[in-house]
């Protein structure tokens, strides 16, 4: 008999190939005394220390964003010196360079833990970094993504941002993960890339390089050593899915022609031509935070003008949904937010924190009315984490004092859906962002794995909130978009229109999936699945029963 | 003229008396070489942090609860080795002993700022205790809450816990801080004790001992040397007030009747006398968790169950809501919370935590179910941070197997609040934590200075959910109450009930003013009162047009 392990699966793919597993952590350095003599282990540290910064830094030069600066922050982590004294005066006291390294790293390791927040999510990056120097010192390759000249199923205990960073995706058919949830950092990649998936599988330690496997995201299922059948129909899938998918590049519409323009999620201008090429009909969500990490200023007027008139340029005639600052949204920048809140998540982030540092959002006001006037594109403008209608009033009269024509918010907080209507008085649109809506709505940080079961935009509590806000939109002739990820669940995003939702938005790999399953249902049909979502008691009930209402409504496809 | 300040008042007492200002804080002590030698300053060091810990124990015996912990905790901070052997070498570096006091505490105190969280809280109470060693050093009176033996008003920056811990309320005719918020640490302590405050009081630091004040906190007014008009103003509106308060202890009602149940929020079984003499009709909140405090493990199903017995004692056939432990809600338990969390406030606490080691929760549930067997009290029983159907449906069926006979869930997570008619399918009953739904509803940690404009109850996004809740509360014939801070606000009070609340609680002090002013309204301008807030376009808009339209009300208080 065949063995079926089963997970999370992210998606709709179908992939089949051979296992290759990441490499497994490195034992422990033993603990016996150097028989080298602390000067030569020191050279070895060094040298060690020396390849692996060179390789982190090199890999940093290959990518952008946020991959890039942290293996930036790892090569700076691996010559740290404070760290080096700490690894030499273990030398001194007898270890060798191995347990030296092993034991310095892991001294700090407990230090960022201890520290919690940010600094202790960067303890894996630490541990990774040691990894690799002493996979150096012992001539051993680097633990990690494995090298392979065909492509293959990588299995995973669980990626890190290093690992995924030099991902080669002409060799990876699928992804199999051990840990993780539906929202942990490899599904949120999986979904960007739109890499076939199954996160979560319990058993996936057990599979050996080289066993064959299926994996169906849509059921969550990886079939151990498939069957003569299991293969064929697999393949018979994965062509199939090929054929739709590459159907054309034709606008997002319901069957019954309804018009549901699918726009792109960006975080820099770099992504236009991929964008384009998926068939983006605009953007919906550029998102402008990438102009300000990693700087102990904000850019000037001049340099995010730059940008955001090689973003307009990419898009003449369509329409362009410009983002201001999310100060806070992911990492607090130093010249905007406190840097001593207890519930970030809670605290002075996205317009609350633009509004207590006006001049930084007035001069992005600035530069975007300028990039504006010297394009073509038909620009929109909104702010991040607005949660009341006064909020909303301020916002949309500092913007149109610019210039600006079309001036929104995001809807993410749970008090600016239920005053939808209000807010709406005074806004020209709505964007909902779905991932920080439910975070509020259910009270369970997004980015918290112990919590990981509420976060999940199909609750009807969520969906309640999205149709207030579709309601408010439609009965002021107003547009409500979706630009969360609950926007790239093929299903639920019918559900999503028949809540009121006029545009979808999501990153360019899930738009060929989104486009196909619109075509299948007519409006009356996405608005009877939006109200028995609406109906159910929880999440999954929500998701079971308009799969069961869905798979009995025959449009072609 | 006369000069009127104005800040945040809290409640509705008016004050007249004597200012008597907190002594301001000790200046920084010289960094001039110490004269008198190494080994005596050590010895006066010595002698100083003996004195004051000693005086923090003291002190902390005569109270109870949180502000005996925070004594306590000051006291074995003074007595620290570590910072005793830090001191110690500054001081054979040639510092003072007050120098080196100063300077010592102040790299403790920034360790803990750095380190953020529950542990950057506790940098107040470190300087507390490097001002109390320096002021004993000095020979000088520890700064602090002013001794007296005549009645005054209290001026002061702030409050720290150690300063409220001894409070003398007999002395204290009222308060007035320049700083803080009406829902800072002061404003809190102030509604509890049902203090006459105006807080935030900008100028309050010009106000000098023996100037005589009248405090209005409806008005939120200051009137600095009053005329002899303002004095007989303020002293009849102070003997009308005492007159109408003291009215009698007759149960809650509306002006038509409606009856009202007014019940009390106690945090142990010490308040329960306080309560009954306040004419508390019952508990609406029984906080479970100064069980569980400073404990390492959780305390014996004997120990739960006598505290238990002793609260229910004291209401014989009346309603009694015990909570179950929301663990997370305030400070993390060692046994229970995940101490890694960047978002404490949307993690694994209250009924989450609980379930992930039921075995306390069916100890807690154990006790309860004894004690109820054994006492004469309605027992009613409830979970914190519920925010699925599933949840809900969890916590019933197992209180049910403990045979526990009421069993409800606390709404404080808004997808609660949305689902409130599945949710009251399942409970037998709800009551409203007004804290926590407008923190998660608005997005905004209730207890971060910056965000304070955030967390106002009167928000008309949080009342469209009260009034979910209290809708289906009535479709289904199942209680509604609030428990939340909202309800001791004497005209949101009425709002509330509105609204669908059909029970109120809050501290026993706030009761006498509730009760006052429910008489004034019948249930259909309560109603009015509610639609009125509901349309409002953010909380200061709801308080304001809820007054105006209140004042046209004309019922006989």
């Amino acid at each position: 008999m065949t063995d079926v392990l089963t997970g999370a699966g992210i998606g709709q793919g179908v992939a089949l190939g051979p296992v290759l597993r990441m490499a497994d952590p490195l034992p422990e350095p033993s603990d016996a005394p150097s028989s080298r003599g602390a000067e030569e282990e020191k050279a070895r540290v060094a040298q060690a220390v020396q390849t692996v910064a060179a390789d982190l830094r090199d890999r940093a030069g290959k990518v952008s964003g946020t991959a890039a600066d942290v293996l930036e922050a790892q090569s700076m982590m691996a010559e740290d010196s404070t760290l080096a004294d700490d690894v030499a005066q273990r030398i001194d006291g007898g270890k060798t360079a191995e347990r030296a390294v092993f034991e310095g790293f892991a001294v700090f390791r407990d230090m960022l833990v201890s520290l919690g927040g940010y600094m202790g999510e960067r303890a894996t990056d630490l541990d990774d970094v040691a990894q690799r120097v002493i996979a150096a010192l012992e001539g051993r390759p680097a633990p990690g993504v494995p090298e392979s000249d065909t492509p293959y199923v990588l299995v995973a205990r669980d990626l890190a941002p290093a690992d995924t960073a030099l991902l080669d995706l002409t060799k990876v058919l699928g992804l199999v993960t051990q840990e993780g949830g539906p929202t942990s950092h490899t599904a949120i990649l999986a979904r960007e890339k739109a890499i076939v998936a199954v996160v979560g599988v319990a058993g996936a330690q057990d599979l050996t390089d080289g066993t064959e496997v299926v994996l169906d995201a849509a059921a969550g299922a990886v079939t151990v050593a498939p069957s003569a059948d299991q293969r064929a129909d697999a393949e018979r899938r994965i062509d199939e899915r090929r054929a739709a998918l590459s159907g054309g590049l034709e606008p997002g519409a319901l069957a019954d022609g309804s018009a549901i323009p699918l726009l792109a999620n960006l975080g820099s201008a770099d992504g236009t031509q991929k964008a384009l090429e998926a068939g983006a009909e605009g953007v919906g969500l550029f998102r402008t935070e990438f102009l300000f990490l990693d700087q102990r200023m904000a850019p000037t007027v001049e340099q995010q003008r730059e940008q955001y008139i090689r973003l307009l340029q990419a898009f003449p005639g369509k329409k362009v949904v410009v983002r201001v600052l999310d100060a806070g949204a992911d990492k607090p920048l130093e010249f905007l937010n406190d840097a001593h809140e207890d519930n970030p998540a809670l605290g002075l982030r996205g317009l609350r924190a633009l509004r207590a540092s006006e001049d930084i959002l007035r001069e992005q006001l600035t530069a975007l009315a300028e990039a504006d006037a010297q394009t073509e594109a038909d620009l929109w403008v909104m702010a991040p984490m607005v949660a009341t209608v006064e909020e909303t009033r301020y916002f949309v009269r500092l913007a149109t004092e610019y210039g600006l024509k079309t001036v929104g918010v995001m809807v993410e907080v749970p008090s600016a859906a239920l005053l939808a209507d209000r807010v709406l008085e005074e806004a020209a649109f709505a964007s909902i962002g779905t991932n920080d809506l439910t975070q509020y709505t259910l009270a369970a940080d997004r980015l918290l794995g112990s919590v990981a079961g509420f976060q999940d935009p199909w609750h009807p509590a969520v969906l309640r909130l999205i149709g207030e806000v579709g309601a408010a939109g439609a009965a002021r002739s107003k547009p409500v978009g979706i630009c969360g990820e609950a926007a790239a669940d093929p299903l639920l995003a019918v559900v999503l229109v028949g809540l009121g939702a006029t545009t979808l938005s999501m990153s360019p790999a899930a738009l060929a999936d989104v486009r196909l399953s619109l075509k299948r249902y007519t409006l009356d049909q996405a608005r009877s699945l939006a109200e028995i979502a609406l109906a159910a008691d929880g999440a999954a009930d929500a998701r079971e029963a308009v799969r069961a209402a869905a798979s009995r409504f025959t449009s072609p496809a």
